[in-house]
């Protein structure tokens, strides 16, 4: 389904950004934008460590340049450079000999995915940790002298935080908000695939030509990231109809989506509609103010409706949050699915319009305008016009809904909710009916 | 159940009105409407060809006086003077003589209904054509000789269009319209049955006396009919509250009705609650933009909400749009059934008020006016009062309910609904109340 | 479950009260109030006979002291000493020598219920009557000889209605109102068990310091207490956000409630938590306009929406208006049953406050406030923090939600109901993140 030159470009970028260690802040967030800055026209934004923002103060700046735990004859059982899961994100500068019962406190395993390695960070509270498989915890538990713990890292205050965005600017003032997350390491579904696929929804409404309304794509690193950018664009918030936050959508299961906390706001009509036009029945999460970055842009202070189409949503499959979330599990063509979604909810919000009759009363003539079959009566008759009966009727009956409800309080995704009849094909009857000057744009 | 002698006058009309040859406009619709005019004090505007009517332009008058094929040694085959559907509707003048093969493009025949003549039209195309049956048409594909081809008809610029018309003045000066067609020639479900349940409908609530709204009855060829009026009396729309479109209900179908645009509109409402109260489960149809003049009424610049209650519906019957839909097809008991539901909707939508209490606060003294039973703590003893228990129950029970919902917000639509009790109790008991000086009408 | 102290006082009141006898008015009344004032700082107002309320005027006083029919030779078939439900309430004066073919019209008895004596009453009609179990009926119709019939009673035009009232005044000027009534005479559900949980709730109201709304308590005679307490303080009915009227709260079956006539106003929501918390399927009646005092406070003038908890409800057992509902049928404990709900409804009615975040945008950060686990990444990892993770985990989702609905809009009784989780831990919740700063109260 997707064209072969974007899976070509889905592998690069999974192939190139899957290695690099991604954090709140950092190396790993800046050389993630540059990647992607030469797809699409990102600008980058540093905020200072320090600043306040909301609630919260922009941390210090995360440098990681290694670690490891080896034995005292120097084998590395553990290390930084083989998994940047191994070191527990935002840990402090540490240097130690420790016996395994000190280390152990340290650790984080997981008894129940033996080769899988947990990710783990401690942004806020100044601490240090290695994520380990079984086997690796196995193997220190059985070493009896000291090991050499060692991380290589930097907390630095005068750092900053590394924000993309990108503006692409409509007919319309208002906007609509596309933000992914680009704070995790080597995990492939959560969130490499929505930073792609964020990346290539982008390219493909720029491709395009201009848009109705203005589309804002941000890239952030996850809470603090969404907090700093409003905090410091306030403005925002008001010509902000809603938005979609982009995660999780390259594993293997099924497409689904988490409602906006409205659970009928226009966004999720145009996922809905999506779906149903593309016949999927997918999973649908209720909104809930635990998850990614919905629960800053819905919060009481900002309240900016967004949805994410997920395959397979955070939580909700076993390699979650490990190192098992890799590019075994996510393909380019997955990722591939879930952009086709992604980019039909984004013509639907961005064509969607409220339309209005230009006629004052009644029907207009539709016949003396090619619209109407000549001879009345019946549509039971073959051959009563050039074209064949059903797609007259289909589009007659489509075509005398959208006039029907062309009364500047419909948009077309009312009118293809009303008529079960695709959005797509109700834009093009909407078209016509603009072209043959039967209803305008309100 | 209809009274014999209004069954007298619909047979009367029925064989009277069903040879007429109508169409949009012509003589037939005059005399149509002259004989309508001897049942009920209608009045009859003529519009000139070429006036504009919104979107549309008054179309030259039809007159049709025959029409024929004729072998070369000149039998009639097909001869207008036997069925006037013979003749496809505004055909233009003719007189040829043709082979089949130049014919055949200009015949219409069923396939499906070997002795139907089917109903067509070309109003806005000038053009003409025969309706056949298939007998007649394979006679006519047999002739190897050229036919003659006869169509004596008259489009004439200087014409007008006639529309039939009947204010009935009510106290109030908001307006409820009863609109019907009366542009179809010899069919009798579609529409002669619709013309003459209006005429009986408007009868009776002229000589019921003053009805509480007023009343606006048009019988007007279906498209250009609606729109040609409403152009002219753009005032109308404002004050008028809803309305009904009768059309096919003479048929030996089951009762059903199709809603309004509204879908819950007070005469949705009273269509529900007179099909409940005769304990008739009707067929629903929803709203939809094609059909007969609900289209107009409904469309964006009018928004008059109507509903038609129907037996058979048109699209519903096999005979529909066929010279099938004969006097065989309709008979006066039928439209009588269809007429009394019309009369239950009339009566609801002209009494339906709001009602609000007169005393300050708590219930009235039911008892010092004789509406409560003297002897207080039980119902269940037998002859607490000289009336039998269940019918005093009955009537507290719902007295209750009235004076609970006197509150100026509610109508006696509303108490019907919500108590179940039929309309016409909860309007006799609303007048009992009145009479006691308990409530007033708001 | 209910205190045993509390218990022993239910008993006693039962015990004392039950024998009194009550009507619209009269010794009873005092004496029962004086008996309540020694529970509950009750104030008692006297509404002289003839005042003028809404469409009603106050009823002469009634006094009774006593009512016997009497054989020939003295013997007393029937005493109002015995069962003051032997004499019809507000009977006149009589004083008979009757055979019993004269009396038989004064008698009410239930064929169904050989053993009870049915309750009935005349208070607008000056009439007068026994009533009797079958056995004495059988007996009286036995008797060939004229029987004495006296009836000891007396009605005073410059008596008084009596009504016992208590507010509470809370932080707020907005009231809830509590109302039961004291009319009936020696019946144990209906409604001295009413009477008794309305003085312990108001009484556990007054012992839990100032509550936050103002709750006012009405002991008043049925209907026509109502009318003449709010025809007086009509200024209370804009202030009065809803209410409960407690009645038959006593008895052996299922709890139920009977709906505000608003159906899903507060005072229903509160009730369908507090039930939803206990884990009880009450039975659920819909509001109608026949029933208790409901019947008053929700008419037109007054529309304060009020429900009632009962067990059992009025109407709905055996025993209802007959002396079989008595002591036996009613029990201290099941008051206490039916009080804890009661008791719970008043805590969230008043408790109940829409709140607000005080954080400009964004979410708080909890971990600064000991409110969030530290290490981030997975939930599922065991001894992330000191408290257990699902203890965490239930707190977390909770708060989550209540900082999310905290917009100003939102009060405790909607978070409740959005996430399923306890009222009470909801409160408790709430007053966390207030001490916290988080969150204000609107």
């Amino acid at each position: 389904m997707t064209d072969p030159r974007e899976l070509t470009l889905i592998r690069e970028l999974l192939d190139e950004l899957f290695p690099i260690a991604r954090s709140l802040s950092g190396a790993g967030n800046r050389a993630t934008l540059d990647r992607l800055a030469s797809v699409i026209p990102l600008k980058t934004h540093e905020i200072p460590c320090g600043t306040e923002v909301f609630d919260w103060i922009v941390p210090e700046e995360w440098r990681i340049r290694g670690g490891w735990i080896a034995t005292a004859n120097g084998e590395r059982i553990v290390d930084f450079d083989e998994n940047n899961l191994h070191v527990v994100g935002y840990s402090i500068p540490v240097n130690h000999r420790l016996l395994f019962s000190e280390l152990e406190p340290k650790l984080h395993w997981l008894p129940e995915m033996p080769h899988a390695i947990p990710y783990r960070t401690t942004y806020y509270n100044k601490d240090w940790g290695f994520c380990v498989t079984q086997e690796q915890y196995q193997k220190l538990r059985g070493s009896t002298e000291p090991l050499e713990v060692v991380i290589d890292s930097e907390l630095d205050a005068s750092g900053s935080l590394t924000i993309g965005e990108l503006l692409i600017p409509g007919r319309k003032d208002d906007e609509i908000l596309v933000s992914t997350y680009i704070c995790h390491p080597s995990m492939a579904n959560d969130n490499l695939s929505g930073v792609i696929a964020t990346t290539l929804l982008a390219k493909s409404i720029i491709d395009s030509g201009q848009p109705s309304h203005t589309w804002r794509f941000l890239f952030v690193p996850e809470t603090i990231g969404p907090i700093a950018y409003v905090s410091n664009n306030p403005d925002i918030v008001d010509r902000t109809l809603g938005g979609l936050v982009i995660t999780c959508c390259g594993g293997p299961g099924k497409l689904g989506y988490k409602k906006t906390f409205k659970g009928n706001h226009l966004v999720d009509r145009a996922i809905e509609l999506a779906f149903r036009d593309f016949k999927i029945d997918p999973e649908r999460y209720p909104f809930c103010p635990t998850g990614s970055d919905e629960r800053q842009y819905s919060s009481p202070g900002i309240r900016i409706p967004v949805a994410t189409i997920c395959k397979d949503k955070y939580h909700e499959y076993a390699q979650y949050h490990t190192s098992e979330d890799n590019l075994d599990f996510v393909t380019p063509e997955q990722i591939g699915e879930a952009l086709k979604v992604y980019r039909e909810v984004q013509m639907i919000l961005d064509s969607n319009t409220k339309i209005a009759s230009t006629v004052k009363g009644g029907e207009p003539r539709l016949g003396a305008r090619g619209l109407y079959p000549s001879t009345g009566g019946s549509n039971k008759q073959p051959g009563v016009t050039n074209r064949s009966r059903d797609a007259l009727e289909y589009d007659l009956d489509a075509m005398m809904w959208v006039l029907f409800l062309a009364d500047g309080d419909h948009d077309l995704v009312d009118i293809a909710e009303t008529t079960g009849v695709a959005y797509s094909d109700i834009a093009i009857i909407s078209n016509r009916l603009e072209e043959s000057g039967l209803i305008v744009r309100v």
